[in-house]
C-alpha cells in the first residue's frame, strides 16, 4: 500500500465553504491522492425533527455547507480535474427533507414570482438503516410508511468558477456546483474544467436518495463519509461537467429555461463524441438522438440541470480523457481491498 | 375465443388523418374491442434512401399521418379512454432518420429564431433485423456502424382535443398527440380524457427506437403493426395523458418552456396519488420528490414533453382507474395465446 | 360617396365564433369594403357587477366571442389580408376587469402549475365617460379612485390558421388571434397572411384600455363599435402578424417562452426591412438593435406576445406592401368625412 | 456652493473593476456627495474601426470595465442606496457596435446552444455629433446612412451582490449590474438594496443610444462623462433595482426565461405600490394591469431584463423612499446652475 497517499479531512463548522470561488483553500492535495472526507447536510445538521423549520434554523445564505476547497497541486486553467468517487456512505441514522417556502419546482419562487401564498413548511424525517440500505418514508398526514432503498450521492461537487466569479453553493453552472444529479454516486468519475490555479474543488450536499428533478427542492438530506481520488488531465479543457461510469459517458448542463440545460448537455456530449470518439458532428447528433438517456437532475436551483447520457457500448472504442478512469478504478480497487483507512 | 371482438384496419393513403379534431371518424369500435392496426411512418413512407430529402418529398402539413380517428361507442366528455398496447411491431425491414431544416433541439427553429443558416439536411437509413431485434446505425461521414436494439413505440397517440380545437398531429398537449415518449410501448396502458362524443382516437408515428428527448427531432421512423385494446372508464376525468405499466404510473406533461412540462407531469402524478392512492397532497409531493424518474420525451415538437414516473412498489395499494389495467392485461394474454389474428 | 361600399354587421349571441378555423363564414366581403362591426366583450356581457364572477357566469370554452368570420372574396393562400382600423369606439358606459383563477402573469396557471391555492377572484367595474374619454378605476379595498384615459383597441384580430388547425380565440399565433397588443388601435393597418380561401377573418376582445403585458390577464374589457377597411395584397406572404401606423412598422411575435416571442418579432421585422426596405440582413439587425421599441403585449395567454416596432423615419424610403396603407388611409378619410354611416 | 461636496474620478486602465463583489473599493464617498466620473466603453476602447474585431481585441472576461467600486460611508445591509443621475454625456466623437460570435438575441449562444455556425462578426462605427446630439448609422453592405438621436445611458449600474457572491459585470440581477435599460438616463434616480457594508457601487457600459432589448447584444457603445449624486435611505430594503423619474416609478427584473423577468418587475412594482402608496395587493395588481408600460431592456445578457413602469399620475400621493428624489433633484439643480465643475 506504499503507493497510495491517503488524506483524511473532517471540517469544523467554522471551516465550511458557502461559495465556489472567493474562498481560501483548506489544504493542498496532489493528483493521485485518495481523500477521505466528511460532509455536513445542507441544513448544517440543524433540522433534526419535524418541529425544526429550516426557515427558522438557517440564516440565508448559510446553507449547503461545502467541505473544501482543496488546492490541487499542478492544476492550471486549461487542465481538467478528475474526481473519482470510491465510496459515498451515509454518516447518520437519519435523513431529512422539507418543503421550503418559495423553493421547489411546484411552488412560485423568488424568480417565478406570483402573488399567491407560499406552501406550508412541512418537515419529513427519514429513519435510515445503513445495514439494510433503506430509509423509511413516513407520511405526515396519514399512517402510510414505506422503505426506500438508499442511493447515496453528492448534490454538490465543483471547482472555483471562471471569470473572477464567486457563486453560492446552491448554484450549478459550468463549474459544477449544485447539479443535484443522482449520477454523482460511488463508482462515477467526474471531470471538471480547471478555471484557477489549484482548481479549488469542494463537495457537499449529500443525498441519501432523491428522485430525478428533486421536485420539492429537498432530497433525503444527510451527512456523508466519502472517499474520492483526485486526478489531473493536463492541457485538456472541459467546458461543462462530464461524468463517466462503467456504462455511460454523461454531461450535466445547467441553465434556464430547462430546454437550455437540455441543449447544453446534449451538445456537450456531441462535442465529446467528436473529440474522443472520432465521430463527425452530424453523425454524432444522429447517433445520440437514438441512444441518449436524459433524466432531469433538478428543477429547483438557480439554474436547472439535465444530465444527458450516452451508453458507451454504442460508441466507437476510445481512450476517454487519456484513460483516466481505468487508472482511477485500479487505485480504487487497491484502496478498497486494503481499507478501511478511515478512523 | 368467443369473448374477444377483434377489429382490423389498415388505412389507404387517402384515409390518413393529419390532425386531432376536425376529422370524421373512420370506424366505430366498442369498449373491449381488440384493434389491429397498421401505421405509416412520419414521412408517409416517402423517404427511402439517403438521397430522399424530406423537405422535398413532403408538402407541409402532410406529415406524421395518423391511423384513425376511431369513434368509441359510449365515450362522452368526462370519461376516460384507456388504450392498452398489446403489441407494437416494425412492419418494415428499414427505418429512417434525418435532420430536418429548422427542426430539432440543437438548431434554431421557426420559434427559437436566429439569423444563422440552417444545418444541412442529412438522411440516415437503418437496416432492421426483426428476427434479431436490432437496427443498424451507419455513420454518413465514416465507416462507423453499430447495431442498436429495437424498442418499438408510438410517438403519437391521442384523442380529439377540447375547446373546439383541431391540432396538427405534430402537437402534443392535454389530448395526447405527438408526445414522443418511449414509454408508449407494448404492455403500456394509456389513459386519455375524453373531450368529445366518441373520443376519436388515432395513433401513428411509429419509432423503431429513439433516445430520450428525440434530440435531432427524428427517431428511427418506421411503419408499424400494432394491436391495442380499447376500454372506457366512465365518469372519470383525466386532465393529462397518463400511462401505467407493471412497474410505474406515469404522466406526460407537454408545454413550453420545458420546466412547465415538468411541472405539469409531476403535479398531475401528485393529483393521481391523491385521487387513487389516498395520499395527502404535500405527503405525495414529498414522496414523489424521492422516488420519481423523469426522462425527457421530446424537445423538438410545438410543445415539449416530459414523462414523470412513480414506481408503484413505493405507493400504497390501489385500484387504479377501477382496475382497468388488470382487465386489459387479461384480455391481452388471451388474445396473445390464441393469436395471431392479423391477416 | 359612390365609391365606398359600406357593410354593417352586428352578431346575435348565437352567431359568435369561438375559434379561428373550423367555423363557417357569416358573410362575404370584398377588398375595398368598409365594414362596420359590433363586438361583445370577452365575458359575453355577463359580468356586469362586482358580484358577477366570471368563473360562474362563463362555461369554458365559451368566452372571448368573435365577430366573424368574414370570407374575403379573392383571398387565397399566399396572399396577405390588410385590415385598416378606421375607428374603435366603446359601445357601453362601463367596462370590467377581474382576476380569474389560475389565469394571469402573477399566478400559477394550468401550465405553470404549482400546488398553491389560487388567488381570490375579484371583479373591478369601470365607469366609462365616452364624452371625456376616461374610465374610472375604483379600488375594492379602499376609497382610492382615479380616472384613466380610454385607449380603445382590439385584443383579438385574426384569420383561419394554417395546417388544418382550429385554435381557440384565446390563442395568439401566426394567424393573429388573441395578441392583446395595444397597437391594434384606430389608425393602424394590420397585415395577416392568408392560409385558406377567403382568409376568414374575425375580430373581438375589445379593450377600453390595458397596460402592456395585460398583467392580471384581463384588460378593461368592453363591447366595441368598430369600423375597418378590408384590403388584399395578392401573391405576398406574411409569416407573422404585421402592423403599420404613421410612425412605425411593427411585428407581433407569439410563443413561449417569452424570449421566443421577442426573437420572432425582431427577426420578422428584419425580414421586412430586407424585403421592403432593401437593407442587407446584418445591416438591418444592427439598425434595429439601435432603434427598436419593444413593448410586451401579453404574458397571460396560451402564447405570450411581444410587439417589436421600428420607427419609419429611420428606415430607407419604401412602398410598404405596395402602398396599401396610403390607399386605405385615403378611403378612411373619405368615409370619416361623409359618415357616420352606422345606424 | 459651500454645501455641495464634489468628487471627481477618472480611472486608469489598471483600475477597472470586472465584477460586482470581490473587488476592493477605490475610494470612499459620503451620502450627499456629487460624483463626477468617466467610464470607458464596454470594449475598453479597443474597437476603433471596422477592422477591429472585438473577439480578437478582448480577452474574456476583461470586457465591460466598471468605474468603481465606491464605498459609501454609513451604508449597511438593509439600507437602500440612491444614485441620482445628474448628467450622462458622450465623452468621444465616435461610438461602436458589432455582432459578437454567439452573443445576442438572434443567434445561438453558449446557453441556447445549436450546432449551427455562428453569425459573421461585423463592426459598425458611428460618428457622433455632440453639438447636434446625433450619431450616424452607416450600413456596411450599402450606402444607406441615417442620423439617430443620441440618448445617453448607462447599461451597467450596480452594487456588490448578496450571498457572498461576485458576479461578472455582464450579469444583471438583484444587485443591478448589466440591466441595459434605456431608463438609466440623466434625471433618473436609481434605488439599489445594500448587501455589504459600504454598498460598493460601480457604473459603466455607456450607451450613446440603444433600442429596447439590445437585440444584437451591443448598443452604440461609448465612453461617458457622468455626474451622479449619492444618497442613502437607512433601514429600508429594496429587493430589486428600482428607478424613478418625473413621470414613472419603475422596477427592473432580471432572470431567465424572459417571463420571469416580467413577473419579477411587475410583482416588485406591486410591492412598491403597497409599501409606499398604500394600495392593497390585488387592487395594485388590477391598477398596474391597466397602466403599466413594459419595455424589454435586454435579451442577450446572462439574465434577461424587463423594466416595468407605472405612471405616477395614476397613483395615490406618496412620499417615495422618504422623498429622496425631491432632495436629489434640488441638489442637481444647484450643481447644474453653478457648474460645470469637471476639469
Amino acid at each position: 500500500m506504499a503507493d497510495l497517499n491517503v488524506v483524511t479531512f473532517r471540517p469544523d463548522p467554522g471551516q465550511y465553504a458557502w461559495t465556489f470561488g472567493g474562498v481560501e483553500p483548506l489544504m493542498k492535495v496532489r493528483p493521485g491522492d485518495i481523500v477521505e472526507l466528511w460532509t455536513e447536510d445542507c441544513f448544517c445538521g440543524k433540522v433534526r425533527s419535524v418541529e425544526d423549520l429550516a426557515s427558522e434554523k438557517i440564516v440565508f445564505p448559510f446553507l449547503n455547507p461545502q467541505t473544501g476547497p482543496f488546492y490541487v497541486e499542478g492544476a492550471e486553467p486549461g487542465d481538467t480535474l478528475a474526481l473519482h468517487f470510491v465510496s459515498i456512505e451515509p454518516a447518520r441514522d437519519w435523513g431529512v427533507s422539507t418543503t421550503f417556502p418559495l423553493f421547489g419546482s411546484l411552488t412560485s419562487t423568488l424568480r417565478t414570482v406570483t402573488l399567491q401564498d407560499p406552501l406550508p413548511e412541512v418537515v419529513w424525517m427519514y429513519e435510515v438503516d445503513r445495514e439494510r440500505g433503506v430509509a423509511r418514508y413516513q407520511a405526515r398526514s396519514s399512517d402510510y410508511s414505506v422503505e426506500l432503498p438508499l442511493s447515496p450521492m453528492h448534490g454538490t461537487v465543483g471547482v472555483a468558477p471562471p471569470n473572477l466569479e464567486a457563486r453560492l453553493s446552491l448554484v450549478p453552472d459550468t463549474h459544477g456546483g449544485n447539479m443535484d444529479t443522482p449520477e454523482m454516486r460511488a463508482g462515477t468519475t467526474c471531470f471538471l474544467g480547471v478555471n484557477v490555479d489549484g482548481a479549488l474543488f469542494s463537495i457537499g450536499d449529500g443525498h441519501y436518495r432523491q428522485g430525478q428533478g428533486e421536485t420539492c427542492g429537498v432530497a433525503v438530506e444527510g451527512a456523508m463519509d466519502t472517499v474520492l481520488i483526485v486526478d489531473l488531465v493536463k492541457r485538456r479543457t472541459t467546458p461543462w461537467p462530464r461524468l463517466e461510469d462503467d456504462e455511460y459517458i454523461m454531461s450535466a448542463g445547467s441553465s434556464r429555461p430547462l430546454e437550455d440545460a437540455f441543449r447544453i448537455a446534449h451538445s456537450d456530449l456531441i462535442a465529446w463524441m467528436v473529440e474522443d470518439f472520432g465521430l463527425e458532428k452530424l453523425d454524432a447528433y444522429q447517433l445520440l438522438t437514438q441512444i441518449s438517456e436524459t433524466p432531469v437532475a433538478n428543477v429547483c436551483d438557480p439554474n436547472y440541470t439535465i444530465t444527458a447520457k450516452a451508453p458507451k457500448r454504442f460508441l466507437p472504442g476510445s481512450d476517454v480523457y487519456t484513460g483516466a478512469r481505468a487508472r482511477l478504478k485500479e487505485m480504487a480497487a487497491t484502496y478498497s481491498a486494503e481499507g478501511p483507512y478511515r478512523r
